[in-house]
């Protein structure tokens, strides 16, 4: 099968086009990032676009390559932080970008199925348990309000437009390669004062931790499971939520040492207290998570004392 | 004061303009269509760019005029039917433009209330009685559901960045000057055929049928109350319904003559049966609709016969 992917540079799309390519699919990859073709060969593209996703762009590709008969849509902002601070960038990167594709979709390719990225954070807060796809959208910064309208971008095409869709809305993607955000972070502190650890928070925030390899192979079963509807949403999440002080726990342990933590108390603004995916779409599909937390964290942490450079 | 008026040129725009500068209000404008200096004035506008709603042309006008106090935005996408065909074109217009025009307001007029005119679109079907503000959403169109967009966008600038914004969602909006849509088709056959009507759909389809001069008068009024909330949505409907066979009806009477009306009995795709305000935000406000639909009516086809070309 032909399948492209936005954003395959990116921290998930990597592991996606090692995933599809390992399972013999020839993949296409558009999105920023300099790789230079062994770089990209070596990623197992067999081919990269540096650059916008735009019409323009998407025919080069066609044109050298053929039509996709998948496209994975991964292109798109991804900092809460960085949607506060510069909300424009963030449109531009998740919404824009997607109506572009879309409409490019439409008129060029509109046999091909999309599968799209979305986040949990369209749920916002509030939702103290599991969190089914039907659940009313609030998300609570502009990160997430972008993902949302990416997603109603998704189902107007599918269904006023005829094209085919599907969302997965990812929860706490984690793992090996991920250069920001909680555990980055918690290594980088481990690594530079063993000692003592401070974080944000109280610890007791909630999130549902998927090891990004297990999401890699989720997001290639929901493009091969054939489905009749036109539009679909799914959680992307494993059902089960651990909090920011079992996180910092588990990656002490497999890090060895004696740290004590401490959270300032305080939390940061947009970040829900819960967010955990009520599973039953994934558990209809039968898919199996196959990492424990427990692994994931040792992944992780003998993956950033051995590659990672603070 | 100095306010703003994107779309200014369209017809809730020309007669939103008539009414500020009538009421004694600085009225700059920006949006589609070659305007020259003595059709702007003659209209009301202090000045006119014609050209993309983007910070090249928003800061133009705050140069050569000072920065607004208040902006109203009615630029956009105003047309189910196109949006379906070019739903790119209605992105671009509707939610592309909105992104600008806040990002912009946040950089550069940070003080200044924005009032953006989105629609009852945004409820989609499925509501037999009247809507309020608090229904889940529901667009059955690109052009609802990028409507929706648009309001999305105003809350995350107003909820997460700290603008102001109110979002009036308008109903069938008619009145002088409109040169498509339902009042417009109905007069044009009645010119050319008055013996019989052919029309679309069942003729029950309802309405809540607001005429344009009451419609310029209600944004207005939002914009001179002031209100403690940074973000608003205000249902812009009169609370009464009217079915189109009652429209067909009292533009036949006001036409004169013995039209006879036929209904195909097939709706057109996007078309939701009912779509009435609940009307209780304007009433809290103490919003006084002034023309009667049967006045309305009459002024309609009045215009019509007197200066209308088909």
């Amino acid at each position: 099968m032909r399948v492209w992917i936005t954003g395959a540079n990116g921290f998930i799309g990597r592991h996606l086009v090692r995933e599809l390519a390992g399972a013999g699919h020839a993949v296409h990859g558009i999105g920023h990032g300099a790789l230079d073709q062994t770089e990209a060969c070596r990623l197992g593209l067999r081919s990269w676009i540096n650059g916008e996703i735009d019409a323009a762009n998407l025919n080069a590709l066609a044109s050298a390559h053929g039509l996709p008969s998948k496209v994975f849509h991964l292109a798109g902002g991804s900092s809460v932080g960085l949607s506060i601070e510069r909300p424009f960038e963030d449109f531009s990167r998740t919404v824009a970008s997607s109506a572009r594709l879309l409409e490019w979709l439409r008129t060029s390719a509109a046999e091909c199925e999309l599968i799209a990225a979305s986040s949990a954070a369209v749920y916002g807060a509030d939702h103290p348990g599991p969190i089914p796809e039907s659940a009313a959208p609030a998300p609570m910064s502009p990160y997430g309000q972008h993902k949302l309208m990416m997603e109603q971008l998704c189902r107007s095409y599918a269904c006023s437009l005829g094209l085919r869709c599907a969302v997965v809305r990812l929860f706490s993607v984690y793992g090996p390669n991920l250069r920001k955000q909680l555990l980055w972070d918690i290594c980088s502190r481990l690594r530079a004062e063993p000692g003592s650890l401070d974080l944000g928070g109280t610890g007791a925030e909630v999130r549902d931790w998927t090891d990004v390899r297990d999401v890699a192979r989720l997001l290639a079963s929901v493009a091969e499971l054939s489905s009749p509807a036109s539009f679909r949403i799914i959680n992307g999440g494993s059902g089960r939520g651990a909090s920011v002080a079992d996180i910092a726990n588990g990656l002490i342990r497999h890090w060895g040492g004696n740290t004590v933590v401490c959270y300032s108390g305080v939390g940061r603004p947009g970040d829900p207290v819960s967010l955990v995916a009520d599973d039953v779409s994934l558990r209809r599909m039968k898919f199996d998570w196959r990492i424990p937390l427990d692994q994931g964290l040792g992944d992780y942490v003998a993956w950033f004392k051995g590659h990672a450079r603070g």
